[in-house]
């Protein structure tokens, strides 16, 4: 199956796409969606919405897994974090994908076998199971492809019927 | 001038759109927005943005002003309103409408006269001002009244080039 990982950021939000068949991974594509600096709010979202719709349209993902901010260091850094975060679940809805949220700490455990990998664990881990090419680095796109791979992951784990 | 205030809830998202020259207002239309309980995030965002864009198609305003929740309690909350908020700015911008953002505080302080009014006085002055019918309770679009009167009386006290 094709899952669309994203990891919404107020700066940059991430995004990979993987095929998985519980077991073995593949890269589809990665990257990052980073509207111009100093564009207002509400085309800052226009610009991510579009973005993950487009992804959406091109990529035929079967569903979407995005990571849980409910952690943010404040209330405006989540506020703001909040607004990202639901303009990519719009995209989900509007597809009629099934969106599965994950908190960062079900991430890592799937990932990295460790609820606080730090950032460094999870792209080694991440670039590992997908033997990305070069310095295996998928930098911004590293947290989406680990919340992408978390799903593949616990849906290998739920019980097969036949 | 027509101007659409939207006051984003998690439960309810009240709308109020108004015509004004500055001085008079008029109500035009006026209601909130309630996904069914229950449903998904993703859902409801859905259901909020697609209300939030119908209401722009049919009644035309020229500008959206939208209540900043910038002090939510917690940040759970912060995050969650962040995500409704998001996809109301979403729809401004989608339409390419001019989105103005105004602090609780601005609001009161424009239609109550005072920053810290509560809840009922805020709803009684939207309700005098606009010679609202009945019992003169705007109920939850009250809120969104207030913002979009925010925005008629700062518009109107900007300088006039004539």
């Amino acid at each position: 199956m094709r899952i669309l990982g994203v990891d919404p950021g107020s700066i940059r939000t991430g995004f990979g796409a993987i095929d998985s068949d519980g077991r073995h991974h593949r890269l589809v594509e990665c990257g990052t969606l980073a509207p111009p600096p100093r564009l207002p709010l509400p085309e800052r979202l226009h610009h991510i919405h579009a973005g993950v719709a487009a992804l959406i349209a091109r990529l035929h993902p079967e569903c979407l897994a995005v990571e849980d901010v409910f952690h943010a260091a404040n209330t405006r850094t989540a506020l703001v974090l909040g607004h990202v975060r639901g303009v990519v679940l719009l995209a989900g809805a509007q597809a009629g994908l099934p969106v599965f949220p994950y908190p960062p700490a079900t991430v890592k455990a799937q990932v990295a076998g460790y609820g606080r990998a730090d950032k460094q664990q999870v792209a080694f881990m991440v670039a590992r199971t997908l033997g990305l090419p070069g310095d295996g680095n998928a930098g911004d796109a590293a947290d989406a492809l680990a919340v992408a791979l978390c799903q593949a992951g616990l849906v290998a784990s739920l019980p097969q019927l036949s």
